[in-house]
Formats: structure tokens, C-alpha cells, sequence
């Protein structure tokens, strides 16, 4: 009969054909314990700047902040505020974490078979040493266990980044960021390589909440009076400049399409004062940002930062909820994207200067074959980034894997970034990818399409190398 | 060397991997004889209204009604005359039912490989006891034999489904319908559960094939005059509750696209107006029908029935073809569908309320993981059908789990639905459904995703459980 | 621990499950040295018009005109001059052929896992018979004794084209091409099976690059004045009879998108008089070219010429690329493409007619199962080519596989060609298809989904039948 597994398989996510797993594992076994390489993520560097910072209790670690989480209980019907977020109107919403703890164990049977699941299995074994399942009737002994860890002093995130092996982590800052965390931390002495990264995005979307006074604060920051296209370009210089002055390799850029088109100065100048004036159409700011876009690829040749960009999700999807709850809540939701025509004005003009790096993220696959991979394999600042969002999973990969090695070539490929804010789940996220990387490979070996030795030296190009060439990290 | 198997095997569609297999059979054995659950369909209630009706010849059963067989045929340029259909301009069709089953079966190799292969191979075993390959040569004893048997009392439709062990079928049915079937088979004491589905298509799309002779018989069967906007939503809830008082549980809505968008009601009357006098655009046609898919949530939070749309196909794509035979004749071809903008008005609207299920079907696979599984994992009220039409396929399958089930989540899933109108078909195409999902799941538990005994829940769910939940069923 | 294995494996590109690769090898090995039916590629017809010809330098062969190689060195920063392509404005480029193989050995790396590396890696052992793996240390050595084979005479094209057992190879070759290598071929009295095929592009795109001095290229070789649509028609029917005449069995039909739409008479003649008088707007050049390949269909009817349509490609992307080294160097890029409307006014039209055999290829892969296998298990002119350029890979090989065939079934598809113009890498790309054919039929027969005699039959047609049928070469 089928028997319980409660306990983490060493041999987790590989393939159950014997010649596969023997290989998948050898391989993995190669870069199991080599250090993390974080070049794109959201943890909050608050948690690292203050020595005696603590993860909280374990809903604040586990439900809380976790989108993935909120969203797959929200959609079976559980009300936000009973998870504990409270409704912009003031309304109530749950303070007690062990109920909210609870509420979360009773429906952990919803994350059967995704990567949440998966992660938080993970580390609830690996790193709170807990090999029940997670249910309603274990969820209160659980708690206590977990708490009782995280008040400990070696549940300290400086102490768990030190555990974690973490060898880099890049944190996501605005473009107007004053860095105080980041300054911190250089400050205190502690020897943990955190470095910002640069993101604009609010100030280059003219069309962005509260543009006016992000445009204000840029002028504050960076000393130059932003009245202009011109200063407007200067401050961003500026702001990259101390960006990089503290450490930062790279930019990083959402858009809703990776349009991009060059516009005459005049033109420039012209939308930038309909929008200092605060009448913007969305047309002209879409047509800015496409500029702005070039621009930013023009001063990465100059200033060597890496070039990120993900495209192709709608933000803020369900009114009603947004209303109720404010933006970010988990319900954004991908587009079709095109890259082919939309990149072409960025690339035709940028794109064969390797001094760029561009990396490239999508949410719909069907570019992978069809447009990023045919890309990548020719334009030499093109690189891609690894499977992203819902697609940071074991399917996923798969796909990526398969939709994009063949045509791009492993080597047009950056590695793998956690993308997450959720600091505990690091470990579990590089695990994941570095064993679906070692299980690709072992098929191949035992298709006979890829030399074990060659395979060898994949698995460290996947797991490690890729990421700190990618992201000139080395 | 290879030897032939003329035998349905027991291992049938689960990977070769011995442990995969393993554990695909024995979670497949736990629902193989489960009650079949068929919320959703196309079995004319006629052949289960009348005690005494039969399944007719071989070319009946097998051939003449179902478009998947006629189609391959087709397109391998055997005219449809020769399978016994007639053009519409009075020409000639084979009426030999002999002679149509031997074309049939000379070109029967066609269907290798092909799900309608499958069903029929399964059928011809499972049902008439048949283990021989059907070809050429043993096409007539092999009619001989199917002849025999639907001429036997036990292979009437009721009987064949209570042998089938259907818990619950599901018809569909124009909103215009009296039901008369229905009510014949209630008052005939027979407790067979056969319920009603409401589907208002050629009412809701104004320009429909004889709209206005649909509304004369809106009229009629209502005994509401329908003569304005008001007056045909008056309509509308009186056929549902009609439907629901006779045993629906759910309305059906294909479209050509998932376009939803609120009219005025100015705006709605005006557009139906123009209607009524016979001068209707396409595109207020559109806009009509994506209004009234608002109006169909709305009306389904008010009277619990559930919504399902199927959109993407583009019909009667052959002119001449259509011209000679007559529409609905297995030229319908998908086209390329958007979800995330097209329901945003509809979901942000009702998508959070628990009391709207919102059932969604697609034909264009790129949008399991792009925009359905993010939308399903995020809204309470959307539930995703199985994979659809072309798609109710053994790979059809495997990409529906592997592309939605990660970020949907199992739950946010509605099941299996045959969607069929071969009525002898239905226990193959569950069949392949709790095999592919006990493959599924097999796969899963051998790479250490799931665990065993949750596997066990799930496939239950997957069999049984989950289309009983989504319809309101239990 | 892993080993190294410098020989291609006789169970190269199966699956390790024992089971499938069993079945797999058995059914590879009733295909493995059938002759090779070559119905569309690219080789130049010079290399076996001259008995004498030569395949040149091992950088000649494998390295200058190979796109593939070129763009994933470009794609890695080396620069095209060091690979001895020279620009346009007359700068130099690397001539010494040793020192272009030293870097490319020195990059073959790039190549691991990609169908260019996997052909590479089996032409050297293959064809001359290295097991060495290529890289920096052995270049030279390798160079050496590829050259040494090379001046044999048993590695003339011709001794080659024999060795290989090529039954038909086909050509590509412009509408106003003399065809005199064909001729030439013919003449000499060698009995090898070389064909052409009539490819218009150039003309029926009235925006192609001398579009102008194309047509009076067309007056020359047809004999007839071209100076308005209809002695065009006549013209291009000339050289369709023409091209027949010397053996073609198809034409081949490049365009960006697949729409077609037929236009009245007269509006064919003003758009062509229009063209003629260089006023010609992109926008009318695209209804020329979709009426145009109406029109195509229509000549197919009559002349029994097989039809090919491969549209998709975004041609020549990098706009500096071009500018320094010329058009089509490898950087056309796929995008999304549209079959269901595009070509409804075409098959609505011809798709009935069984005289017409309509060839489509893709390189948007999610139309596979979308539009392509609908439209090809409905229309009885229309047949899908094999996964094409990037697709012609392992992993694209089992989309296509998986994505087409449950739905269009495998006789509505029209096997392999290898569209290749590097003319030793014929017998790798066969080889990878059947051993992948084999490997998909295996999975088949071990899923119980197929039985073992049908997949005997259907490794016969996917490896040889299947393209001599849809391409009349029987």
C-alpha cells in the first residue's frame, strides 16, 4: 500500500526512473551546499540593518507578507480580514496570530502540489526542524515550536543569512531611495554582502500614484531641481550614480509591455511638461516610458549597471478588492506580451553593445520558444532571466528548460534569482531550482544529448556561475 | 520483438516507470468503479425519456452523430455522402449503415493515437465485449456483433445508464426549451437523475440564426411579453427558474470571445431595440452579449445557479463545406482568446462574491498558465473546467495539470466533464480522465511533491468530489 | 560517478525508461537506414552540378554558412569578422580558416544541448568518424583530419549524396531561376534525384528588396512582357509549367503573416500597376501577397504542384547588423501568428478540393494545438509540416508530436524534411527525427495508448512514407 512520507526525500523533485535519479543526484549532489547567489529579490533590508531584528511570530513569517499564501485563501473564500488584513475603511480584521496560524493550517491542504507548498514544507523541516504535517490538528503544537525557535538568538536574520549561505543578496529600491538601510548595515561593520538595486519605475511611468511627489522627492534626494526632461535625466544619473556608489550592479524595471521607441528631444520635453502640469494621457505616458526605456539602456552602456526587465502583468486586477484592501494584494494578473516588435527599437540601437546586459522576464510562455529564446541566441547584451512568478515552480522550470535551452543556448541564460520578500524562503526556492536544473541535466545525460562531463560543468553554470557573470557579480 | 495487444490493458495510459505505474494503479483503483459524475454534456434527453428507445444501428451509435469521427474522415477526403450525410440541396447519402461502418472501418488507422481512437477501442471492449482490432476484414462480423447486442433489452439507454452507474447527467438545453424529455422521464417513475441546463445563447446573441423566431418562443413559453430590454430579463429569470425547478443547477455560455462590459440601461434597451427591428450591428451584438454576461452573474448570485462560458471558437470556419451540409458540422476551429482584460469588468464586479460559481473553459491552452490559474487562484467565485473539446485528450490532460494546477491550485479546479453526445462514450472518457489523473498524481508522489496519503484525497476529489462541489451537486 | 562517453550511443535521444527504450530501439532500427526523402531544403544545387565540386575547409563546411553557428558566437560577443564574415564597408575579416575553427572549438561549449551541437557532434563521428570531443585542445589535431577526408573523393557532394542514400533531395529555388544546375545535373547523365521548387516570394511581394528589376527578370526567362496583372499571371504560370517540367513536385511560399483575401480583378491590376510605377504601400503589398497565394492554390489545382506556406518570421530584426553585414545573418525573429482567420478566405475557398495539398508550417508553437491540428483534421487540402527551423529539435519534435497529433491525427501530417542548405548535416537531422518518432511511438505502445503493429506502421510513415505521400513523390 502507499505509505505516509512525512520526512523530506533526498531525492525530492527528481525524475523515479533509476538511471535518471542516480545521475540527478550526483550532479545536484555537486552544488548542494555552495553558496546563494540572490541577484533580484524584495527582502526588506530593515531585517538586516538592525542587528537585533526578529522574524515576529510565525503568521508574520509565514501568512502575513506572503502573497502566494493570502491569494490561494482569498480564492477558496476566506475572508482577508480573518487572515488578518485589516480593510482600508478601518474595519477589524484578526490580531490573534494563533488563530490566524490556525485559519492557515486548516487549508494547507489547498497548496497540495504548488510551490508554495513546497517551499513551506521545506522550511518548516530544514530549517525549524518539523517533520509533521502542517494541519488543522497540528497547527498549535507547530506554532509553539516555531515560535519558540524565532525568539532564539540564532533565529536573528543576520544570523539565518549566515546559516543560509547567502553569498549575495540584491535588494529592490526606489530609484528615490535614500538607502538608509543599505548605509546602515555598511555602517555597523557586519560583514553581509546586501546591495541595492535601482528602480525607476515610479518616476519614468508618468502616469504612476502620486508622480508629482515622487518627482518632488527625486529633486530632494539628488539635489537637482527637476523641472525639466533634462534635469529630469540628470537627477536619474545622479540617483544611479549613488545607486552605484553603494554597491549596486543592477536596475530593474516593471512595465506592463516591453514597448519601447525613441522620442525626439522636443517630444521629451514636451510629454514631461504635460505631466508636471498633471495632464498626461495614457498614451503619452506609455510613449515616454518606451523612451525612457532606451535611455535607461544607454546609461547602463555608461555606467555598466545590468538592464532588468519584466514585462506583462496588469496590475490591481479586481476593484472591488483594491478598494477594500489598497493595491498589491495579490491580484495581478499576466497579459499576452510581445517582445519581438516592442524590443526592436531598444535592441536595433543597443543591443549589439556588450557592454549592456539586458535580462529579460516574461509571464507568458509562449514567448519562451517563440520570441526570447530566437532573441538571446542572437543579440549579445540580451541574456534571460529564469522562470519568474508563477512560473518559479516545477513545472516551470520544466518549461523554461525545454521552451528556451535549445534556441537561446544555456549560456544566453542568467541563473536563477529568488525574486521573493519572503526572507526564510530562500533556501527552499534555491533548492528547488538547483535540483529541477541538476534533474534536467540528468535526463539529458541519460538521452545521451549531453556528456556527463559537460553536464558537470552545467550544473555549477546553473546553480552558481550564471547568476555572478549575468549580474557582474564575479 | 514487439508483440500486438488486442486487449485493453490494466495499465493503460499510466507512465512505464514501475514505480510510477505502481502507485498510478493503485490511487486509480481507489475511483476506478466510483459513480460517474456528468454535469455538463450533450445527451439528447429523448433516448432516456422513452423506455423503449434503442442506440439504433452501428453507424448510428459510432459514425453518424459524432462530429470527431465524421471530421477525420473528412479530412482525408472521403465525401461525407459516402458516410451517409446528405447535402442540403437534395443529393444522395449512403443509407447502407453496412457500407458506412466498413469505410469506416477501412480508414479506422486514421484514428491512431487519437482520443476518439481510444474511446472507441475502449467502448467496442468494454461495452460489446469486442477484443479484435477493428479494420477492414473484421468490420462486418464485428457490426454483426454490435447489432446483436443493441438489439438486447439490456442495452437500452436506461439501462446502459444504470450499467454505466451515472450518478448524474447533466443535458443542455436552448432556454426556450419546455423540457418536455424531462418531464417525461420525471413522470415516468424512472430514478435515473437527468437534470436540465439553462443555455440562452441564441437569445442573448442578438444576431444569432433566427433571433427574432427565438424570442416569439421566448414569449410563448414564458407568457411574458418580451418587447423591450426589461421585459427580456423578465423573460430570462422566468426560464431559470423554469430550469431550476426542474433540477438545473448550472447555465452553459459560449462565446465567441469572454468579452464582458456593463451597458447603461439606456444604453442596453437601445441596442435591443435596434435588435427587435432587425438592425443589429456586430459589434452592439457584441457588446450586448458581453452586458449580458453580467447580467447571467448576476441573475446566478440571485438564484444559485452555477455559470459556466466556454469561449474561443470560431464557427462554421468552411464556407462552401456549410453551404452544402449545413452548420455544426465539425467546422468549428479555436481561435486565439484573452481572459484577463476581457472578464475584468464581469470578476471585479462579482467575482468576489462566494455566491456566484463561475465556471471557465478554454480552447487556447496558452491561457492555463498566462491568465486562467493566476484569475482562478485570486477570485473566489471562478472555478476552471477541465481541458475542453480538443483538448479531452491524454495530453490535453497532462498539460492542464502541469500548466494550472500549480498556481490555480487543485481546488480552484472544477473536475472532469465528459461534454459529450455519444452517450456509449461516457465511462471510456472518465475512464481516461481517472487514469490520467491517477498518472498525474503518480508522478507527483514518486518525485516527492506530494505526499502519498494526500494523493489518496486528491484523486478522489479529481474522480468524484470536485464537480460535485463546483456544480452544487452534493 | 559519472562518466564521460565520447560515442554517440546507439540509444541516442531515447528515454531511459527500459520499457520505452526497448520498444524505441526496435522500432528505430525497421527505420534506421530507409532512404532519405529530402522534399524541402536549401542545399545549393552547384554542389552537385559539378562533378568535381568540393565541400571546401572544415570552416567552409561546418562554420561560414551556417546561421545556426554564427548567431550563438555573435550572440556571446564574438564579433562576425573573426568568424571570416567580412562587412559590407569593406572592412576586413579573419581569412586564415584554421584560426576561425580554433575559435570555434574554442566556443563549441555554446552548443551543448541544442540541436546545432547534437548534429555537429554526430556529422564528426559520423561522417568522419572523430570521437574526440571538439573544444580548444583538439581544434587542430580535429582540423586536420577533417581536411584530410575532405580532399578525398569519396567526400565529393555527389560520392555523399550516394553514401547517404538520398532518395529525392529538393531545392529551393527562385521563380526566375534558369534552373541551369538542374540542368546541368540532368545533362550529366548522374542518376541523382535532385528537384527543384518554385519559390516566388520576390515577385508576390511587390515590397520585396528589387522587386522591379525581379519582374523584368520574370519577363526575361518566361518570354513574356510583364507589364500589367494579367501577363504577371501568365508569367508566373510559365515558370510554374517550367519548373514542372524539370521535375518540381512543390512551391514554397515565405510571408511574415499567412493572411490571404481574394481581391477583384481590377484591384489586383491597380495595386500591380502601382507596384510597377514604384508607389506601392505596405499595406497594399500585404492584400496583394494574401490574394496572391490564393491564387497560388488555384494554379496548384491545376498543375498539381504541392504548396508550401511557412510564414512567421520577422525578417532581418537588428537593423546595425544589417547595415554593417548585410540581410539575412541570422537574426530573423519569430512572432505570433494567426492561421484560423488569416487563411479562412483560402480554405473556404480550395481547402475542400483533394487536388490541392496545402503544406503549412509554424513557428509560433501555440497554434499547434489550437489552430494548426483543427484546421488539418478538418480541411482535406491541408497537411502540417514538420516542427520547423528553431522547432527542428528534440524538444521541438515532441510538442509537435504531443501538441498536433491527438487532435489532427498522424495522416494529416506530412513527415520530416530537414530544410537545410549545410548539406552534410543531412543524415544527423533525419536520424534525430526517427529516433525521436521512434522514442514518441514508444512511449505510445508502452502507455498501451497505441498497439505495437500500428506503431510497425507508423515509424514506416513518419520516416519515409508520410513526406513522399503529402508531396506526391510516389
Amino acid at each position: 500500500m502507499i505509505q505516509p512520507n512525512h520526512q523530506l526525500s533526498p531525492d525530492r523533485y527528481f525524475d523515479p526512473d533509476p538511471t535518471v535519479r542516480r545521475i540527478a543526484r550526483e550532479l545536484y549532489e555537486t552544488v548542494a551546499t555552495l553558496p546563494l547567489v540572490c541577484p533580484h529579490g524584495h527582502v526588506d533590508p530593515r531585517l538586516l540593518a538592525d542587528e537585533d531584528a526578529t522574524l515576529g511570530s510565525p503568521a508574520d513569517l509565514f501568512i502575513l507578507p506572503d502573497h502566494y499564501v493570502l491569494r490561494m485563501l482569498y480564492s477558496q473564500g476566506i475572508a482577508m480580514e480573518a487572515m488578518g488584513i485589516a480593510p482600508l475603511d478601518g474595519g477589524l480584521a484578526e490580531t490573534d496570530h494563533r488563530k490566524i496560524w490556525q485559519l492557515f493550517a486548516d487549508h494547507f491542504y489547498l497548496f497540495r502540489a504548488t510551490p508554495t507548498g513546497l517551499w513551506i514544507n521545506d522550511e518548516l523541516q530544514t530549517i525549524f526542524g518539523l517533520t509533521e504535517p502542517l494541519n488543522g490538528k497540528t497547527a498549535q503544537p507547530i506554532y509553539d515550536q516555531i515560535a519558540d525557535r524565532l525568539a532564539a538568538p540564532e533565529f536573528r536574520p543576520r544570523r539565518l543569512f549566515e546559516q543560509f549561505n547567502v553569498e549575495v543578496l540584491c535588494t529592490t529600491d526606489a530609484a528615490t531611495d535614500t538607502l538608509a538601510h543599505h548605509q546602515a548595515i555598511h555602517a555597523s561593520g557586519w560583514d553581509g554582502n546586501i546591495l541595492p538595486t535601482f528602480r525607476p519605475d515610479n518616476l519614468i511611468n508618468l502616469d504612476s500614484a502620486n508622480w508629482a511627489q515622487n518627482i518632488a522627492t527625486l529633486g530632494d534626494v539628488s539635489g537637482i531641481d527637476v523641472h525639466n526632461y533634462v534635469s529630469f535625466v540628470q537627477a536619474l544619473e545622479q540617483r544611479r550614480a549613488f545607486f552605484k556608489q553603494m554597491g549596486a550592479v543592477a536596475t530593474d524595471h516593471g512595465a506592463q509591455t516591453p514597448y519601447t521607441g525613441e522620442l525626439a528631444p522636443q517630444a521629451a520635453e514636451t510629454i514631461f511638461q504635460q505631466a508636471l502640469s498633471g495632464a498626461i494621457s495614457a498614451d503619452d505616458a506609455a510613449r515616454f516610458t518606451g523612451h525612457m526605456l532606451i535611455e535607461m539602456a544607454r546609461m547602463s552602456i555608461e555606467d555598466g549597471l545590468v538592464m532588468q526587465l519584466h514585462p506583462g502583468s496588469l496590475r490591481n486586477h479586481n476593484a472591488r478588492f483594491i478598494t477594500r484592501f489598497g493595491r498589491d494584494r495579490g491580484d495581478d494578473i499576466p497579459v499576452q506580451t510581445e517582445y519581438t516588435r516592442n524590443l526592436q527599437p531598444l535592441l536595433s540601437k543597443y543591443g549589439n553593445d556588450p557592454r549592456l546586459t539586458l535580462i529579460l522576464f516574461t509571464l507568458d510562455e509562449t514567448t519562451y520558444s517563440r520570441e526570447l529564446a530566437p532573441l538571446a541566441g542572437h543579440y549579445p547584451s540580451l541574456k534571460l532571466g529564469p522562470p519568474w512568478w508563477f512560473f518559479d515552480s516545477y513545472n516551470g522550470m520544466q518549461r523554461f528548460f525545454e521552451g528556451v535551452m535549445e534556441t537561446a543556448g544555456l549560456y544566453n541564460t542568467a541563473g536563477f534569482n529568488d525574486d521573493t520578500r519572503a526572507f526564510a524562503s530562500i533556501p527552499a526556492r534555491h533548492d528547488l531550482w538547483r535540483r529541477a536544473s541538476a534533474n534536467w541535466l540528468a535526463g539529458l545525460v541519460a538521452r545521451h544529448i549531453v556528456r556527463a562531463e559537460d553536464a558537470g560543468e552545467m550544473i555549477l553554470d546553473l546553480a552558481y556561475r550564471l547568476p555572478k557573470r549575468a549580474y557582474r557579480l564575479e
